[in-house]
């Protein structure tokens, strides 16, 4: 067994438009680069090399508490050094917190033999995402560290996780610089919702399921629409009703609001057509006097993975 | 083109637990007998050789409805005499309206040279619905035109069905002799749902449609539960709890209510599975003292279909 594993865990979509809290996707780009280390010292030390001031203080570290969750399966004295490279910038809306969660137990898994299987792991990097948002959520877990297309069936009475392989697809993010934390993002949410708009959302989860296991893009597109979280957040994303028309517009096939936001993302058939797309979704926060990055890369379909060991 | 045919027009099972109003599967048996015949005569007649006591006036019969919103699309001068033997039961929640709205449109076709679509079918169809049940849904046509299994992703703007293939499966219905309307099987619901519960639907949907589409019995079975719609009308349908239990202690894989009941359906693997299930069913309701039937068979790949043509 290795004593230090280089990781790459990836930014993931979660929601997927009509999927909220369900459905998840990982991206091929961009990452979190993360070295884990065994030490004989019991316990867990992060590091961060990047500039964005998270905690490093374990119990207040997403990848800290996802380690700590590991720990207390593990009989033997053991503890992890934790080095990480946030290539995914937080609060952005694609999973962030979940790619640091993922990809050090990914890591640590490694270093003790690949003793957990991968729910187990998902189970552990959920405890990260308390620390992030407040709710045990699987939603970027599951595709950060399956990799593919995810469906989280379940949280309870036990962890019941879909790993569907996803088509050939390549994905345009536009993140523009507001804050949107995903706390106040939840807070709009109704607590209610009528009955047949609640049908039509899962009318169209069934649609975006058949969709990705058929290869069917125009029924993807179809499939995307969110009918009831889009609706209650829109007003917390400036620029999404214009930039959504101008990606339909340059060929994508549907998106809708990464995550809890802002980013904003877009399906699309080629590199071509979601280089375009992102061009156009940029557009539009440059009128609107925003600052953004746009993110294009294919579908990822692995999650975390060690890159290397020593 | 023949003057006559001679259509098999197949039960069918609607919500499929937990997807209301969206999911459907045809089953191979009971089926509804109907000959359609073309008349020079404009407009449609109907006879029913059966002891049910439908109405026969066309704007009150749902194969009149039907056939009525058909030749509203028809330019020549063309009328159909209809002779229907029910083999399914009005009233079981095995889609006994569809069924007939279904044949009798299919048949048409075939004597118009097969003109029009299938998706156009099921819009006619969906004309006797709305005299059967009041409203204007396609769960059961859908699988009753279609077979296998399917999804009503919308009814509007467009009318949007994917007609889905289905795993080999054995069905096992009981229909207790108790009178459930779906208009007041309808009252019962709720019209508000709660964001979580929504969400654990929906996700079901996600692991059903999974689970139809990469044939996994075990995720079929566990995606079945219905959190909205089968705990607002279990008390509808008295013994549902009982019957489920026994149900899976017999190797069914789940089931729930067919339709709007009375009717419980239960998935199996095999027919010899689907055999002890049918007893099971049964063996609940001797004990209640109701009268019962029972089908057991596979499910249907095609849906309704001109068996012969004169």
């Amino acid at each position: 067994m290795p004593d230090s594993v280089l990781v790459h865990s990836p930014a993931t979509l979660s929601n997927l438009g009509c999927g909220f809290d369900v459905l998840g996707l990982a991206l091929a780009a961009p990452y979190d680069t993360i070295r884990v280390t065994r030490a004989a010292a019991p316990g867990v030390r992060i590091r961060h090399f990047d500039s964005y001031r998270l905690p490093t203080e374990s119990a207040r570290n997403v990848a800290g508490m996802a380690l700590l969750a590991l720990l207390k399966e593990v009989p033997e004295p053991v503890g992890f050094d934790v080095e990480i490279t946030k290539g995914i910038k937080p609060g952005s809306g694609v999973g962030s917190s979940a790619a640091s969660a993922a990809g050090v137990v990914v890591g640590a898994n490694a270093l003790l033999g690949n003793r957990f299987t991968n729910m187990q792991l998902v189970d552990f990097a959920m405890a990260g995402e308390v620390v992030a948002c407040g709710a045990r959520h699987a939603d970027n877990i599951a595709p950060a560290i399956f990799g593919g297309f995810t469906v989280v069936r379940a949280l309870e009475p036990a962890l019941d996780i879909l790993a569907l392989p996803a088509p050939p697809l390549w994905v345009a993010v536009v993140h523009p610089q507001i804050e949107v934390k995903t706390s106040d993002s939840r807070k709009v949410l109704p607590t209610e919702v009528p009955l047949g708009l609640a049908v039509r959302q899962w009318a169209n989860v069934a649609g975006l399921v058949a969709g990705f296991l058929t290869t069917d893009y125009a029924l993807i597109g179809r499939s995307l629409d969110d009918y009831i979280v889009e609706p209650a957040r829109l007003a917390l994303i400036p620029g999404l009703a214009e930039a959504r028309k101008r990606a339909l517009a340059a060929g994508a096939i549907g998106g809708g609001i990464s995550g809890s936001g802002p980013s904003i993302f877009m399906l699309n058939e080629t590199e071509a057509v979601a280089q375009a797309v992102g061009e156009a979704l940029g557009s539009v926060f440059t009128e609107l006097g925003i600052d953004f990055n746009v993110y294009v890369g294919p579908v990822g379909s692995t999650g975390a993975r060690v890159v290397s060991a020593d």
